[in-house]
């Protein structure tokens, strides 16, 4: 950590200062520049995370030197984390693609999607039971009922299945029924909820919050890592900006960024950050040349009368065609689908 | 809600929505313009919250005519709400201040800071007893203890208690112990906290989130207010945006916005908003001249020691000060303090 | 347009609207639904443009039908528009780099590079001459000298050279010694100096403003149209969010959002919206992934002598890598480099 | 500036930064800590400006300690600027409303304007005779006859004007005809048209780009003043954020931030920033609250029949009313309108 004193501050301020570090197990090398004194702090700086170093009298600005995360970074982890679902593995060589509808419907429907998907080559299937809807008054999701839809798609097609789950009272309910436990974007502050995930050995895919920096969103997968649960897979899914012609922006630069900070997996959901089906399968293999280890598309096979983000959704004919269309970016960045 | 349709839609498009339209229960008025045709919905347009109507062949865009809320809105209650606590009337022409620390951190701290405020004209205690932090390595807060702390610091000051909620399970501590829940900015879409705080008549504040629109936060509101609960105050604290300079943008503009589409009370929390002690008395001010029905403001006895958001908090003489300069505020636009 | 009325709005607001629009040459269609009553306008809506409808009293909300641009856009130019620079064409399926030192520093560095960028397959030279410096005390570009050495790196290499004007009274010297002219996003809306590029037939590289919506950025486009100049390419540079880890966001969903709104090329710069080398060559490929015509890259011999920008610079050896990737993700979407 | 090292730097990597620092004229203060190295540059940053210090190999980031601007700061002058037109002094004790039309259209119509601001109580009128419009359909001013129907009501009313200036090429007719030249949010990085004004000593007005930063703002400033021209005024007019029920977010914690950097004055222009007429007051009242200098207000007799921005001006006895309510609150925080 690096502070920056005002150019009025005094012999008292710096001693003050540096005497409040001492106590705290920390050196100070202080460096007395031509407009401004600086103090380094040598230690570690996270004893300083319950210290208010900003407000002491004399101090301009505070800098950390370290990165305030740990088991999630690159610097921690040299290698890849490859995370294990059934026969599928999500960070190796190997992309993965998540398909389904947005929502669960019905127990038919689930399952002819889901038979779709596979015989397209998705390797997991996607679908909500439980559904964060910005107003009361749409679709909340079928619940438990769902779930059990996902299950018999799972059992007859022997697809892995994600769900997003929304309040940590339903946690057994996921551990026995999904094989991916989903956080969505809205909760990815919501620390109880990834408290309870992390206590598990349950693989959860962490999706991006909509104003969430990078920062906050490795901060957030470090709540989880640091409960105990290792199988945690980033989601880029658009953030918000100004931008109103399509729903949020996909921050695809946040793929490489990410994968340099990280060793964790990155997925991207194209489905959700534009909102449009037609910009879906450009921002796909736009993602997979970008670096991603795989996709989360939604999939429905009427559109017209899904009852939750049927804008979003691609027919199946549509989704086969852009599992071929991926396959060629795919190889041209060095992977495989 | 009015369907635009595109240059090259066809008969069959038409009546394609038009049928779908009719066996909903909804009529259609189709006007046929120089560039485009336009198809206007007559009846209660809250049919088609479950139906992707721009998904059809044909549909350019749809443009919904009413406010997707209810209960919130001005529309349906023409007066303010005014909310009762103990003796005090939120949403009055009188405003009402919330003051103490950031996070509950000991039983003396927590009483000393709670007479200092009272003292001053607070006529609300605030305090953390489970805070939200970016970092799992932050301090999380003390529970329980600090609920108990803060009913201690109640009874010998007379203020009522506002302390913010995380955990759907925690509801039963929070009914006996606070007097008004608070949801924050990271939770305003957990919405399996907004039906649990919605289904008892206690008074919450919502706190507004980092990237939420005026309309996804009147719709969290809505959710509280569908499950019953009439209670609910609003809170503007900041908008996430690309100044840095701060911590988050005061959104001031949203206090006489949102006074205009709702009858609920609106509070402002300049101290989370702009993360600088400094900053806060001007943008405290501004805010009653903007006119907001009351503050929420961080007071510590000793910032360099706060376990949380120390940069923030006023100290007991610097809010003394605070609240006669905002009296003077408060008169001059109408209001008492 | 559709204007919405409010609900308590009167015959005689209705009479009143209706009248003004007839004045105007339009005409009204009055819609009376069970909660709002909506008047649709028939006719040119663009003679609206001078009248704002909002203020009139009773009207709640005004919706345009119409794009409010013409000549930019897919519906009034179906086929790809295709700019001719030399023996380079912008906007086929063959794509287009274009590459050089963010700002011309010295005669032999400036031609060693375009023969490196030559070499590996660019087909255009970029280099600034003028350079629009955040702070006065930054190197602010050779000018009219630095012109002249894009024409000597031109006559030596036969690359076309693309360049930045800054003010209209150095169009002269543009017109005549660049190939392409590039407005930066800063300028997007400097409406003086598009009115002035819009005068001639010489290709314009219009980059989208840090703040601008795709609306805007059309509509800027079209204001050089408009003034006849039909050699307009779109170039996607990055747009300013609350992400500060990268120095803008890219946003690439406004490539294929672009291409279906309008018939113009679109580009894409990673390196300014990226700011940082490492990040370049992933989002280049994904760029070309997402359908972009082309590529302005930086390319720098020595970026730690950079006078600008060095840090988001790639070497030649690492550009001439990047080429070769390039091609393979071409390739697999169906395009040539 | 600080310079933090990568955890795997070298000794070559070291010595290879400290001797450029040295051939720089700077000295190094290399501080080994325990999980990084950092190394402290003493002496004029400045001289940094043209180097680009993060691409040395074994660099992790690097900070600057100093602000980039100088004659703008709090530190170079601690006294308030006081800035003289005519009989009026901007940045003293008492406020200044700057007030009138959007776009100066009739001679008749914007004396009569004129007057009646000037009645309320307004120090300067406002018009604007060269108009920035986003679309090149829309009403572009009068050009030079603005200007001259600007003299006029200067003449009849004894108020002096403020015009905004879009083309370097006039600045012969503003130096003659306005008394304060206006630089609007889509110049503020128009670096030619900060140049050109700087080169005298008219009152400049500076708006806060859309998506400016507070250190962006004051390096343009910086621009301004570094070329002799002391007489800036700084105006905060709303940024673009995710926000659509307003037309951009009224940033008014930028005031007392500006206050605390610089020692310019700042104005507030509450119009522009919301875009609609009944937001105008209440943030007008904010903004005085905040600490700001002065205003901006459009005004016009007829917004039915305004060609610019009818949709945020308020009728000459609004104003008037609005005038005597920020006379109370321009009293409750210690100034005088």
């Amino acid at each position: 950590m690096i502070i920056v004193l005002k150019p009025d501050a005094t012999e008292e301020h710096i001693d003050h200062i540096v005497e409040r570090l001492r106590e705290l197990g920390l050196r100070a090398q202080v460096s007395r520049g031509e407009e401004r004194t600086i103090i380094g702090v040598i230690g570690d700086e996270r004893l300083l995370h319950h210290q208010p170093i900003s407000v002491f009298p004399g101090v301009e600005s505070v800098t950390p030197v370290l990165a305030p995360w740990k088991l999630v970074s690159r610097e921690f982890q040299q290698h890849n984390t490859i995370i294990e679902v059934g026969n599928i593995k999500i960070g190796g060589r190997k992309l993965v693609v998540m398909a389904g509808p947005c929502a669960v419907e019905q127990r038919d429907l689930t399952v002819g999607i889901a038979k779709e998907v596979a015989a397209a080559g998705a390797a997991i299937l996607r679908g909500g039971a439980y559904k964060p809807r910005t107003s009361p008054y749409s679709f909340q999701g079928l619940g438990q009922e769902g779930l059990d839809y996902l299950v018999e798609a799972r059992r007859q097609t022997g697809l892995p299945v994600i769900s997003e789950i929304l309040d940590v009272r339903d946690i057994g309910a996921f551990l026995e029924k999904a094989d991916i436990i989903q956080i969505g974007a809205r909760n990815m502050q919501n620390f109880e909820l990834l408290k309870e995930v992390g206590a598990y050995d349950k693989p959860v895919l962490l999706k991006r919050g909509m104003a969430a920096t990078i920062k906050e969103f490795l901060l957030s997968a470090e709540y989880i890592m640091s409960r105990g649960n290792r199988n945690v897979i980033l989601c880029e899914r658009g953030i918000r900006t100004f931008e109103t012609h399509y729903r949020n922006t996909l921050d695809l630069t946040a793929v490489p960024a990410l994968k340099e900070l990280s060793h964790l997996p990155v997925i991207v959901d194209p489905s959700h950050a534009t909102g449009k089906w037609n910009l879906v399968a450009p921002m796909a293999k736009a993602a997979i040349a970008a670096g991603a280890d795989g996709l989360l598309i939604e999939v429905h096979s009427n559109p017209e009368c899904a009852l939750c983000d049927g804008e979003e959704s691609l027919k199946p004919a549509k989704f086969k065609d852009l599992m071929q269309e991926l396959r060629l970016v795919a190889e041209a960045v060095g992977r495989d689908l």
